[in-house]
């Protein structure tokens, strides 16, 4: 992290950080006037459709498209002849260079991988003319065998989808391509030793299916290349520098030729963090010399997008009768699409981190199979790999009649222990989420016939990064923040409350907006948890960048030694009275009058922020079934979480319960479900179930507030921790209140019933 | 100056700087992708419309806006009632606070003050909806007598604009209203005395027109408020922060809610320094809650935006026999329309700027008349004052029978000597500018019959200002800088230029925006010829800010003391052996891995930018006259200019061509024709005689290079003296073709043949 100012303190007394303001974005997405990605049009604007593999799997010998681009009102016709030639993917190439897989995603090459995959794209006047083209385009397929299961896809007979992707990470180094991409572990200690000191032993077998994101608003955007092959592109996305980076490497252009604007976004919680169409919208721009629109339906987000991992997963955890975890082992399956890069092994990383173990080896398999390249999903790999971690330690407890959260208390790991995946923890605050669950009234709640109660633990390391914020004064007074993360969560209010309590000025003369890539340096994108802990980290440092200036400015004035001038809640004033005698000037009266001091006053930071605080969660759910139907009814739910400090208290209680809703959606009805044919059986929310609010009881929420040293406020990120407990929370909650375990997601109503049955 | 970076050094050898590259924004200028002032649009843009007074001068007794608010799609109307009370205009106020002037100019409050004065506005969902809404505002009015003549207004019997307007500068104070804002001197010497020393005094009446900028394109924006009453603003302008301010300011709006996005922009020459429909649209949009955009038409801009004055100048200079100037004394009335701030008084200071003399008066009036409120227009005064101050030289030069150039080479201010307005001169290129016109072989053409040389000589003082510039680096070597001051000129490949020549990397490496309000730091606009100058200055700093970062990782990757590493073209290296062996680090290498070394990379600079160098010009121009028609053809012209160092040699050359071709159109044919209602006759490009490619000859251009000390390229500020000589060398010319000197311009066909015929 570079110091950029001597000013920085670490600050815990706040006036205005833990307060609870309007966000400033709120009214413009109520009334409608929030531009969103479909919301943004250019004179001359084309449409632009996709035309997507009927086929799981198959050699695309050959696409005619003359028929279309005779068509009237057919400005271009992209298909892989227009995307630059790419190497060969050998093994190496596909895993060390993501852009492989990402150009090969959003169009096909010699072969279609899953149902949905891209093989050619229009630009037209009009819709109708766009599907009339599509239907016009000839694609000649050698339909071959596919594979959409995880564990299918692993066996030695099964298709295989890529013939230079050979298994990375065993011994020796296969001669066959396989659909296994890699296998990747982590070992501590002995773990067969641990199993020895073991009174008690659990091992079983979980999966989970596939799930989307389920944003409400689909992939959308808008590309407008110049004749001089410059483009502006307008997109809904977590990260716009990384759709800039993407395209512009798809394509083969500058990354300075290429200026992308992020739209206001309708959810994104991972799944818009990489391209789907718009290296296609900016082929298409470039051919047509026409701006060009794309916006996916919901057909097309289900089967196209990128929807996380499904699993297949082993998890044994022996204890002794005392509740101490002695050893524990896991192996994770997951396959992630057509493409390599499943977030199975940051999944298994999460499964012994909140435990002080000793003895842990977890193995995880990458696999390939014939669906869409999965995308990701809030913590990703997580909430499957916990699954299976919680689920087993759940039975383990009842199985020496312990209470699930005093089993997690004995095994809690605590500031200064090496994590089983490596770092050594700071200060975190996994005992006080587990003290407060245990505190909270729900715990006491009694319970009646066919309810249980489910407790599951959630960690998520978070991440920082490569963030650049600018903060420039006006002469009124007010403040304007430049940020290049995507505002989802409320982040603008976040960064809005930061910079004013550094500054010593109310809220409501901060306001921030989101810049395009070319206004503004490299941020990394809203993803991780990172941007209230990196981008608030920059806004503060910024902030007092433009201090240090307002303190020159003001030594200037007095004509003193600018280290004789201190900054204290919003005033300049002398160090000492030995400095002189001056009366401390404000804020507003330095800023008035900068242009004629030296300048516009203004403060900067561009950082690779370190020092991301991890974060845990404790999260407490008692459900009832219906013997009847199988249907589970969430009773009541609690999320407990150790936020460091936070910011705007009201959305860090939205993460929370954000979280748990998509969790619980997980855990009861969501599933990708594939027929034999290998196409996507339910790509509609009539058919794909998720949970409205009236699925849902209100979502009690605790923050927990252990100060993360990593940042000056101590800030940590929440956005993630809160979706990894609820699937084995859930799942311990419906096995104690049916007392039989169901191992396998989503326990829809005919899986409990089939239980129920056993 | 603020001094950001240890490294900025003054340079003299350029490797790109001084070459000629293809302007950036060039394809998309000429093939129409381009985005100017009307081009902008959003979903449920409404169309604004003006209504304006018929009346040069009326109290506006009632407004009835209750029929057109009732017709269908009418979204909103506006009236006087519509915009915040200001007090009431006093003198004070009126000469301190231009924000009053401007706002009353913007909307009418108790009268209209000219025909065309805003009076109304409607939003509508149609262009022929708001014509007919237009038709049913009521408005009555008590027609007042008017005056649109500078004499005529000053006169003691004059119709009075303002109650309130009381004349400043002179003494005693007055007791009675008057159209005479202001008087304002510059005394130097003795001039009485200096007369008496004199051989030959010539003394002469001049008078101006009104002319207009005649920018292409005409004014427009769309204004967009929020629910929340913050405002996104796309406008042609020159300065989208004064823009900002200005509305804000009159709408009583803090400036972070008002961003401001400036357009490209087709032409401004000072025009678009201020605003006319901006707040207007605000208001219509705020009260409809809808965008609205307004585009202005031709006979608007003529009546409604901000034309230049009209001069009436007395100027009497006395020279000696050997040519030496002994005294001058010069009395400049000028009307800016209905509202103080005609640019009289720095028309009236580069009068005797380019000479030394010791013995200056010169008297300013500044008068209000019932015409549009002027804007500036290249070099706000200069053109008309310069004009009466060089024709009395010329006729001086002929009198002592001495060669022009001589004349002024004898009088030639230098490098030391205090200018009669004030400063004294650094380095300056006017005795270049003069030999070098000399000895151009345009000086040495023969002339036939009815063909006349006129030479004249051109200052201009320059301005520097606030300037924000950021420039960015991405990780594949590229360069992003953002300016926030509108490129009119060519400044984004001029800017580019010079971060890629302080950068050391190839030009096409490097790119820029025009960043919006909400953006970067506040910028003054692009206006006094300040943008290369300053901007550039700015954007030699920010990469000199990215130099010191890119110098400390290199050091830190070398584990070296960053003083030890330098930058030298485009590469960091140990400052010396003893620093320790190690390679050369490129830009490409350093920002390519610079997310991981600390953070992205940038470059900020936020000064008040000063030593602008001032640019002096001298203009040959040869011209014939019809003796039948009047009409007056330019043969050959040819303007060397010092612009301290040329950063594209293209884009000066087209400065002073630029400069030169407006001027022959002042000097020739162009005028604001006023009936004796107070209406303007000719608001259309018909009528109004603006010169095309036709009428001119290719017009040469030399340019001289002495570095202005205030930059650290040399860099001076070119824009506005070329249209400070071409009125009185045209004018010169003309005089020495027929034998007789016209005092009054345009000298049009019959003024022409009138004089021939005296």
């Amino acid at each position: 992290m570079a110091s950029i100012s001597s000013t920085i303190t670490e600050r815990k007394q706040f006036n205005q950080v833990g307060t609870r303001p309007v966000r400033p974005d709120g009214v413009d997405k109520v009334t409608g006037r929030a531009r969103f990605g479909a919301d943004v049009s250019a004179p001359g604007m084309m449409v632009g459709k996709v035309l997507r593999s009927p086929h799981a799997h198959a050699r695309v010998l050959s696409i005619d498209t003359s028929r279309a681009q005779a068509l009237a009102g057919v400005k271009s016709v992209v298909t892989r002849d227009d995307f630059p030639e790419l190497a060969e993917g050998t093994v190496e190439r596909l895993r060390e260079d993501s852009i492989y897989d990402i150009s090969c995603n959003v169009m096909a090459r010699e072969k279609v991988l899953y149902e949905g995959h891209a093989v050619a794209a229009v630009a037209t006047t009009s819709a109708s003319i766009a599907r009339k083209a599509l239907a016009l385009i000839e694609v000649e397929y050698e339909v071959l065998p596919h594979v959409t299961d995880v564990d299918a896809a692993m066996a030695p007979n099964a298709p295989v989808l890529h013939e230079t992707l050979f298994t990375r990470g065993v011994e020796p180094p296969p001669q066959a391509p396989s659909n296994i991409a890699e296998r990747t572990q982590i070992v501590v200690g002995d773990v067969a030793k641990g199993f020895t000191e073991a009174d008690v032993i659990v091992e079983r077998e979980f999966r989970t299916e596939a799930v989307h994101q389920g944003y409400i608003e689909p992939h959308a955007c808008l590309a407008s290349v110049s004749e001089d092959g410059t483009c502006d592109l307008w997109c809904t996305t977590q990260g716009h520098y990384a759709v800039r980076d993407t395209c512009a490497q798809i394509l083969g252009m500058e990354l300075s030729s290429l200026r992308v604007t992020a739209s206001e976004i309708g959810g994104g919680f991972g799944g818009k963090t990489t391209v789907f169409i718009e290296p296609v919208a900016v082929a298409l721009s470039r051919k047509a010399q026409r701006p060009v629109k794309i916006v996916m339906d919901r057909d097309e987000v289900f089967r196209a997008s990128g929807p996380t991992s499904s699993a297949s997963m082993t998890m044994k955890i022996g204890i002794t009768k005392e509740g101490r975890i002695t050893a524990g082992e896991g192996e994770f399956r997951m396959q992630g699409g057509a493409f390599p890069g499943s977030p199975v092994p940051y999944g298994a990383a999460c499964t012994f981190a909140p435990y002080d173990t000793k003895n842990v080896r977890l193995i995880s398999y990458d696999v390939v199979t014939n669906r869409p390249k999965q995308a990701a999903y809030r913590a990703p790999g997580a909430p499957m790999c916990v699954y299976a971690m919680e689920s087993v330690l759940d039975e383990l407890a009842e199985k020496i009649a312990m209470d699930p959260i005093e089993l997690r208390l004995i095994n809690a790991v605590k500031e200064g222990k090496k994590s089983a995946y490596g770092p050594t923890f700071g200060p975190i605050g996994l005992v006080e989420t587990l003290e407060e669950a245990r505190s909270h009234s729900n715990y006491d709640q009694p319970l009646g016939p066919n309810q249980g109660r489910g407790v599951a633990v959630g960690f998520w390391p978070n991440y920082g990064g490569a963030t650049s914020v600018s903060l420039t004064t006006n002469t009124d007074g007010t403040v304007l923040l430049s940020l290049g993360t995507p505002d989802i969560g409320g982040s603008r209010a976040s960064m809005c409350l930061m910079a004013a309590e550094e500054l010593g000025i109310p809220y409501e003369k901060v306001r921030a907006t989101i810049t395009d890539t070319n206004s503004l340096g490299y941020n990394d994108g809203t993803a991780g948890s990172r941007v209230t802990h990196s981008a608030g980290m920059a806004t503060i440092q910024a902030a007092c960048d433009a201090i240090d200036k307002m303190r020159d400015r003001a030594a200037k004035i007095w004509d003193i030694d600018v280290e004789a001038v201190v900054w204290d809640d919003g005033y300049a004033k002398p160090a000492s009275s030995n400095a002189g005698e001056f009366d401390p000037m404000s804020f507003a009266e330095i800023v008035a009058g900068s242009h004629s001091t030296g300048g516009p006053i203004a403060g900067h930071a561009e950082i690779n922020a370190e020092g991301a605080g991890n974060s845990f969660a404790t999260h407490v759910v008692d459900v009832e079934v219906d013997p009847d139907t199988g249907k589970v009814t969430v009773l009541r739910y609690l999320a407990v979480q150790d936020a460091g400090k936070a910011v705007h208290p009201s959305y860090v209680e939205g993460q929370y319960q954000g979280g748990a809703a998509q969790g619980i959606g997980w855990a009861l009805n969501e599933e990708y479900i594939y027929g034999d044919d290998g196409k996507l059986q339910n790509p509609g929310f009539l058919d794909y179930r998720m949970p409205v609010a009236s699925d849902l009881p209100m979502i009690d929420t605790i923050i927990v507030e252990i100060p993360n040293p990593g940042h000056p406020y101590g800030v940590r990120g929440v956005g993630e921790t809160p979706i990894v407990p609820p699937l084995a929370a859930v799942g311990n909650a419906v096995a104690r209140a049916i007392g039989r375990r169901l191992t396998e997601l989503p326990m829809s109503p005919p899986k409990i019933l089939s239980a129920l049955e056993r």
